[in-house]
């Protein structure tokens, strides 16, 4: 990548990516699975759809600090060393459906996944919202970078400013 | 995939693949790194190759216990959650240099990744082993398999009978 600041690196990471890799506790053990997020258009916050029969979301119900995973696609020319990536932490909250923006929230992740709209028929699944506390972006061997929310801001708005 | 089981599909993803996402535990919250792997030819075992100054060797040392997820890349074509992907549990633990198959797990990764030799030389990388105790396949939407040890341990077998 050869964008000015990582921060804008990290905004296009984010925006180019739609699944990631979520980290939740079971048993005590960390348990990794892949899910589709939805960024919000601040970067503060990711929104994943998930079923309450899926074992994340068991895993989420007794313990709400996740790790999210979103990583530049491994094609297999590259030393995968040099792939961009970022590991988020934050808490999963679920978003009621009768909250004043779960409206908007779900047409948020349904634009970006309109396949979705069979599972937002479900019963079973729910909105969750992780909120980014913090995030180590390794821009490639050797670049990492510690961001926090101020970061997550500042990304948002150099990547609207780049898109102008 | 069109494969005749489950457990061909699973070997096809995990010889297919290069890079991983694991998951170790982090003052309490799970955190997921990327980290590239070489199997073993029997599927029990994955090996990576990590520096001591890393987090998720920190994390290691603190508790072996990880999680490992394997996926196949998301390549913006099709509905995400028709994604071959494995959820694999197992302990991480270190290869001692004096070991006496040392040489052969160095050879495994280094034969996968050539870019490898240069962090081989480096005093603070080691090799870590993760034994499979138990992985959840997703072979796409709703095809959900539970496997252990068996499971691994046939899955290299198809697929070796599936190269003659």
């Amino acid at each position: 990548m050869s964008e000015s600041s990582p921060q804008l690196a990290y905004a296009n990471l984010i925006k180019s990516q739609r699944v990631s890799f979520l980290g939740t506790l079971r048993d005590g053990s960390p348990s990794v699975s892949m899910v589709s997020y939805a960024e919000t258009q601040d970067l503060s916050s990711f929104l994943i759809h998930i079923s309450g029969l899926a074992q994340h979301t068991q895993d989420i119900s007794h313990s709400a600090r996740v790790g999210l995973m979103i990583a530049e696609p491994d094609d297999g020319t590259r030393n995968p060393q040099t792939l961009a990536r970022a590991s988020i932490k934050g808490n999963a909250v679920i978003v009621p459906r009768n909250s004043s923006n779960y409206a908007e929230l779900a047409h948020l992740y349904t634009t970006k996944f309109p396949e979705s709209a069979m599972t937002f028929s479900l019963g079973d699944f729910e909105i969750y919202r992780i909120e980014a506390k913090s995030a180590r972006f390794v821009a490639g061997f050797g670049k990492i970078f510690n961001f926090g929310p101020v970061d997550f801001l500042e990304a948002a708005a150099v990547h609207a400013k780049s898109q102008v």
